[in-house]
């Protein structure tokens, strides 16, 4: 009923119920501006989406969370603006947060998803 | 499949899929205290909400993200516990972030919510 | 259509809907390390999916907010990953927030998870 990737002890990449996949989204390094960060991010995001029978254009809600919203959030919204498709852009909230799970990271995403029916794989 | 409101370059103001509808909702305005912001916040969110085929007794998760705990708590919730229909509160957390994407908000609401079947409309 | 378990004026303690069920769990204590709060919260976790219809091998998505994640991470996550069932972890985002509605809680947890079909309860 539920399928997994990427699944450790402590999480999994993402998981899928219902024609709908669930995903978190981190940096996979902790130095460079936002812009690189977010780059990075969204094409690992990209990756564990199509593993996950959908892309980009499927995108439901996302959570951004910057650690500093005065530096960042131009620079996240340049790179995210020129990677959502035209007309597709989920429900999204943009929260300044203390911090995440290393000090390096600037940005990490919470991503609901729909899956593409059969018929459009 | 997805049903979108309000769609721009960056977000869209809800989307829907089976049966579910994603939202997040800011206030118009960045003055006014908390109370409101509230007021003018869920006045928005309960027109999206029509809109996508649903109303406030069909909500299923809020996240309420408040940029100062010990000053809004009770004020969000004033206006919170009288709008919520008796028997209908959603699952609902409330967090005190660093910051939001402009500074004069205090408060951000996260939302999901069930749609209404066709012979409740 | 919507079911939902221990609701107040302000929340419920779960909401169910199209085989998915959302939950958020806060301490029932004030004092104690992040350990013994975690401890605490999902046990009370644990009761209100078994209540819902379903356990915690069936997580989809987990959000973790700790207000101190220099002290707690490691702590938090040696509750956590003792506590997961093998090979079905959740996608899970863990967030430092600048404080949560009680000021003793070290964390809280925003999670959703399906709910087991009929055959396997």
């Amino acid at each position: 009923m539920i399928h997994r990737q990427g699944t450790t002890k402590r999480y999994s990449d993402s998981t899928s119920f219902n024609g709908v996949v669930y995903l978190v989204e981190v940096p996979s390094v902790e130095e460079g501006d936002v812009q690189a960060q977010t780059r990075d991010l969204l094409s690992s995001l990209e990756r564990t989406m199509a593993a996950a029978g959908t892309d980009k254009s499927h995108l439901l809600m996302v959570q951004v969370y910057l650690t500093n919203m005065a530096r960042d959030y131009d620079g996240f919204n340049a790179v995210w603006d020129a990677w959502v498709p035209e007309g597709t852009a989920p429900a999204r909230a943009c929260i300044e947060v203390k911090g995440l799970a290393r000090p390096g990271w600037k940005v990490e995403l919470v991503v609901t998803a729909a899956i593409k029916p059969i018929s459009q794989i």
